[in-house]
């Protein structure tokens, strides 16, 4: 490259002192894209694209944060994700952006095999995962965000209607907060439960009838399966604190219905 | 305003001559938002804020088009659309940014009252349309894009399963053009008996009984929904030609399922 | 209609008891369409679009809520948003639903008619906004959420570049809770000072002149728009509490920039 | 599994006639996630989660097609992407579903390390592309999609005013059919150079006065970036087709401006 400015030459802005000056609670970048190695249940290591969004605090002497070095520090971390490489990645953000919080965020589709309850054939299937760790001075939290699309069948369409019951697709969205590894397929496995029916991308004819009978024998509301899940992550030795939404795309209406529970 | 600049010594860019003289088929705005009148079966006329595209083509001579023109022209354009008005707006168009091709597309919800089929109560629903002209020299074509959401009850599933059958919600796109004046509310209600059941906004439970039953005495795969659909349009004594695509979001899978017909 | 089920006759599944008793913190509806009227400055009334979300609690004793009481609570509800309606409509969620907390949320864009800074020719443009009111008991709690779209130009760039400066459109994110009535251009245009330019629609080429030269003498970063906005909002006698992020698609990325303040 | 219905038992409800005999152009599915290798230029192979639609045509004797076996034929097919590999997958698809034409779509975003144009370091940006492959009897078609973010600086705002022009993100979608292998990061870098700039994901100081300096000395509107990109393509020896649409979101405007071209 023939044409090279000198660097140091070049005025520092960032650096300089801001009009209004205002502490910024979080400053820095979104929609990275970054190949992760995620600990995987079946197979030891996934590979996913993950996509990532980075931040650190800002005090209120400082016009702007150095958003090149988030990058950078991110580029030179390169672990498989979890709560230790996560910490080293937000050490590494507070000290090379001079910053006394630190925050990440790593979006990932994580892809299971499935096999069909019946016929026993297995395919493909994704649950939109993310994982957010923030490092303030020395405290660390770390969030797991877990989505899993399932199956209801409504207990009030099936019990006032001579024939059939309207079911749909819905998604159990769970926020959580965890004191030790978990295997993200234990959560998934967990919601998945809560649910009148799994779903599944490979189902053949007999497949079809186990799911549809299967599903039509475990009718249940979105509040229904916002209290089973909830119940579930309750009971999990290893969950600090959880949220959990579900979100039906209700077949007999053009709007969703929800139901949201946080612990206590 | 105090500052104003001399907008006649201003150089025009726009019309100098581009380094690769190539014409440009279409080149415009995305985006605008319009408040549009629609004609209303039930109402007379419908206020709506539209979403509007605008383009006209570019010979290969002139660098850029001039795009304030095409919004000025939207502004100056004050009726109510339909076929006429739309050959209006386009007339316009091409002599305000002297091109041979001109194109306007407006996006909107379009809402109707709907009463529910037992008890009668009515609330609000919304089917998302389109509607598209482009006028090449003098010969104008007008576009209808109608989408209309309805439930699916899967004959296979109900055939195989000793009780109830999966359902869920599906969307039918229609692309429709027209002879001559129709109200989007008919080929809305075509669509709707395509499917299983048409959606509610406002079910009481004797509604939720009434749309089950009727739902599950009619099932149909998305193959049949966009026959029958294209049936229906086939048989409008005003469609000139029309597609329709079906798409399903599978209340047994995480992916959709589709069906697509073109008229010959 | 001549199929007419006995409505009293047919079982009440969402009174029955769930099968783990656990209280539900909101459950609802999602994405109704409705018509709404808003209170505008410059025309007294802007009829609108919303898009509506309503929920209640729901007592650990009962199994479900009844989601077309939502609706029909909605329905009878006739009122021009607005501090005072919004207690209405929660108050009426609250006796129909027999619940101690009632939320509803109004989505809509916000049309306004923009004049061109130097020129004066005026267009419309809209703005993302939602409000989103609470009933807990009989405390209220009201928050607008006000999307403001801009352009920065980065003072970096323009510092060490001999020519020119990066610039794009970002958009201002507003969170804000009121003592009393504020209009929302108010807001809007508290947000459009905060940065390097507010946007139009119809920019003759004088005006594309003045928001450039404009934009170029006021180089902000995201951290200076977020400071901005953050102190305007702290200063204005109605806000209570504020929450601002901005978020830019920086042209020179592919990934976007965003600076976060929250009140304290 | 212990529960195993006889599935030749069960009734092939798909085989059953129509009640409207009339032949599907295409029916499948949407959304597949599946673990993909790319022909890489860099590293030979690059591992993807794509997304895939998969479609047949199925004549006007049959009701429904057999999805299943759509999702068996992608499972059963283990190649790398390219022209043989699509051919295989199609003939397949043919042959499982007794099917005259298939189709086969996959959608990913495509990784590249990407050098700062001063400094040199390197980090990771992503493209978002498809592949589409048919097959009609025994004619098949290959169709690249590729959309590339780039960076236009306004070439009339420069000329007009005293300091700086506006400059925004802009998106090149190509549509490309071609005659024999071409590396993906031969299309991106010639749509990178059709524009004012490329965009980077890690810049230092010295490459933003680079790359500003850059764009400024080339500013495009988006039909010169739309004119370009299509000349380049045309004179590409690989290319037998082509369609270029630049969508550029304009930082003056809450709308974007676009300009199409598609090859004669």
């Amino acid at each position: 490259m023939a044409y090279m400015p000198n660097a140091d030459k070049l005025p520092d802005v960032q650096s300089l002192e801001p009009d209004f000056p205002r502490p910024i609670d979080r400053v820095g970048v979104r929609g990275l894209r970054f190949p992760l190695a995620l600990r995987d249940r079946a197979n030891g290591i996934q590979n996913c694209l993950a996509c990532v969004d980075l931040g650190v605090d800002l005090p209120a002497s400082l016009k702007g944060t150095h958003m090149s070095r988030l990058v950078e520090t991110l580029e030179a971390w390169k672990e498989e994700l979890g709560y230790e490489s996560m910490r080293h990645l937000l050490e590494n953000l507070q000290l090379r952006l001079v910053a006394s919080r630190s925050w990440a965020k790593f979006s990932f589709p994580y892809l299971m095999r499935k096999a069909a309850p019946a016929g026993g054939s297995s395919a493909n299937i994704a649950y939109d995962c993310s994982v957010t760790g923030e490092l303030d001075g020395n405290r660390q939290t770390f969030l797991l965000e877990i989505n899993v699309p399932v199956m209801t069948v409504c207990p009030c369409s099936k019990a006032i209607s001579r024939e059939g019951a309207h079911s749909q697709r819905a998604l159990i969205k769970m926020k959580i907060r965890i004191a030790r590894f978990v295997w993200l397929e234990e959560f998934i496995e967990l919601a998945e439960k809560s649910a009148s029916s799994s779903l599944y991308t490979l189902l053949k004819r007999e497949d079809e009838k186990y799911v549809t009978e299967m599903a039509f024998s475990r009718p249940f509301f979105v509040e229904d399966v916002a209290r089973r899940a909830s119940e579930f992550l309750e009971r999990h030795t290893a969950v600090l604190w959880h949220e959990v939404e579900v979100e039906s795309m209700e077949s007999i209406h053009n709007h969703n219905a929800f139901a949201f529970i946080a612990s206590k």
